[in-house]
């Protein structure tokens, strides 16, 4: 069998991947202050003192996964029921990782205004919101609108989750390399939800020279097919406004960032970057280019997305100590210095970093615990 | 320490009354599995054969108790915050009476079509829809119109499992009288959501002479003050248009149903009742008559919903099983037929009613199978 019959094997036998349980006994006795009419009281409690109803229920631990199934891992516009198992398996790894309790919330709407709309209703019942698989441009309305309206955290794991270990990944391999992220030459393939995250992101950091790439070419003012999203992209990219492919925007950079899609990038493209560039080819399942074929061409370093190579930039490295850091310490925005913060904790974990061993594994003890102390 | 200062120390130290728990261990083996790559399988299955998610997924037995806390327990319009503790609460018991994992959603919206939208957005998440605490009228289209547009069991137990459990013991309650309910003559007290459910539920099953009162006294064709859903009940009640008080309605009458406020009933107006007399007084926490008062009035039998006295008409007979049922069974629609079939099956289990023990108690055993095998 392969791992996809495994997968599905699995799944039918368990029934899924979570289920809920008691955190006392249910008696007669135990019963009248569990609910009526003893639940009266900490009903009243939380009514009457605003922010409250954390310390008598289980919201204090609690984050929804919530996702309308627009852009789901590799797996594109597949709807709610289609995302639902990927977003049970998020919920999975919120409390493998984290001890927090999670619920996966998937949406039968899907415009900006009914998705703000929907999650703003549903919003007392958790104490923060995981946006998850939305796609760009609309995940980025929507999750600037509920950051300002709601009063919990609020993240799509997309963005800021991928970006922030990225980060944390490129500040250890500019350890290798010996030079400074605020001197590099970037180029960031893929203009959706992670590499408008990815881009904002190194641009808050360091500000280094940044060119943006999408399906079309290097983002420039000249494009006349540019949405809203992407235009701002400008404000942290291209500098020098030039136009031209992948292959253009790659010559002498030092470090290729893919978002994108399977392949993408050539051993040739390796060769005409910077001397041992360094490349996060995090493309999924797929990366833009295998290990050995980068490796081969000249990288110092090659990050993927997958776990069966060295250096596997995993969002599980971030959103579970990033979520755990803001309930325990009463964070009720995730904001850029929170996320510098994470990735720096997530690059101290690596003592000595290495071209195999740029970033920990979230199986690594203390990924979590130094995540969720970078969040206060 | 009262049961209030008892039941908020208890609320405190647990942190909540629920928590999620992993079907399977998390490792860097079967991550591939529960989650990218492996997990992709399941979405496509579940995308590709409608219906079928549950086969991948907790929805399987999965039940969202959902309010706007617009009309909690005795505690009224508390809102979402103040809601949740007794809706976790109700959770609770879900997972306790029939191991049904469940999930508290509390509202920040409060009209009716706000409401129908949010839990039509989330329906996919869940295998079942408990609506709970929810202010009548409003309450009564919310789950017409669920129930209409969703594929998955949607029932109001503020109407629906008072009005089923109610049945049970008035079946019992028949026995020991010795006549049938459709030649008894009963008031019901109080027109909300729980009263205008048990009036439709006695109708469908016996026909019985029914005088319906509210706080304005009688509801007869010459009210001009009756909302369209206390207009609906005169379909079903009052066929000689009689006006008056609640004295008035009492007057020769068998049984009394009060869902109303606490000490309504007087021993006078018992006496004023039919020999023998039998009351379900089910305000809560103060019935409308004390049980020893009903009975040195000359009540055959007293019901109440307190655990602390014989006959307690509690919802936690009806919920558990009928969900279980439902979900078992592959049932979408909870029909009358189903609340017929769960009151019989509720007032089978007790083998020789007495005046002291006209329905189960919760904690019985075989009360969750009993019902769930009548959801068909």
């Amino acid at each position: 069998m392969d791992i996809y019959e495994n997968a599905i094997e699995l799944h039918k036998k368990l029934k899924g991947k979570i289920r809920t349980e008691l955190r006392g006994d249910v008696t007669p006795d135990t019963l009248k202050l569990f609910y009526s009419p003893g639940v009266g009281a900490a009903s009243n409690y939380a009514k009457d003192n605003a922010g409250k109803l954390k310390e008598v229920s289980w919201t204090n631990n609690l984050v929804a996964v919530v996702s309308d199934g627009s852009a789901v891992l590799g797996l594109g516009d597949i709807g709610p029921e289609g995302a639902m198992p990927v977003m049970e398996g998020k919920s999975m790894l919120f409390k493998h990782f984290a001890d927090i309790d999670s619920v996966p919330i998937v949406l039968n709407v899907h415009t900006v205004e009914e998705i703000v709309a929907t999650v703003k209703a549903i919003a007392p019942s958790f104490g923060g919101i995981n946006l998850e698989d939305i796609a760009a441009p609309k995940c980025f309305e929507i999750e600037e609108q509920l950051k300002a309206e709601l009063s919990i955290p609020v993240m799509h794991d997309d963005q800021h989750g991928t970006a922030i270990v990225t980060l944390a990944g490129l500040l250890n391999s500019m350890k290798l390399k010996g030079t400074k992220l605020e001197d590099a030459k970037i180029v960031v393939v893929g203009a959706g939800a992670a590499g408008t995250a990815i881009i904002k992101l190194l641009n808050t950091y360091a500000k280094p020279e940044i060119l943006a790439v999408d399906s079309k070419g290097i983002i420039s003012e000249n494009r006349k097919d540019l949405n809203q999203e992407k235009k701002k992209l400008l404000d942290y990219t291209n500098s020098a406004n030039v136009d031209g492919s992948l292959e253009d925007a790659l010559k002498g950079a030092d470090i290729f960032i893919g978002v994108s899609s399977a392949g993408l990038l050539t051993q040739d493209m390796v060769k005409s970057m910077a001397d041992k560039p360094i490349l996060f080819a995090l493309a999924n399942p797929e990366p833009e280019i295998l290990p050995d074929e980068a490796l081969a061409a000249g990288a110092l370093v090659i990050a993927t997305g997958r776990s069966d190579y060295p250096n596997q930039v995993n969002n599980s490295l971030g959103f579970p100590g990033i979520f755990r850091g803001a309930l325990d310490h009463g964070v009720t925005k995730i904001t850029d210095d929170h996320k510098i913060a994470a990735a720096k904790a997530l690059a101290a974990l690596v003592k000595n970093p290495t071209v195999d061993k740029i970033i920990p594994s979230p199986f690594d003890e203390g990924v979590v615990e130094a995540v969720a102390s970078s969040i206060t």
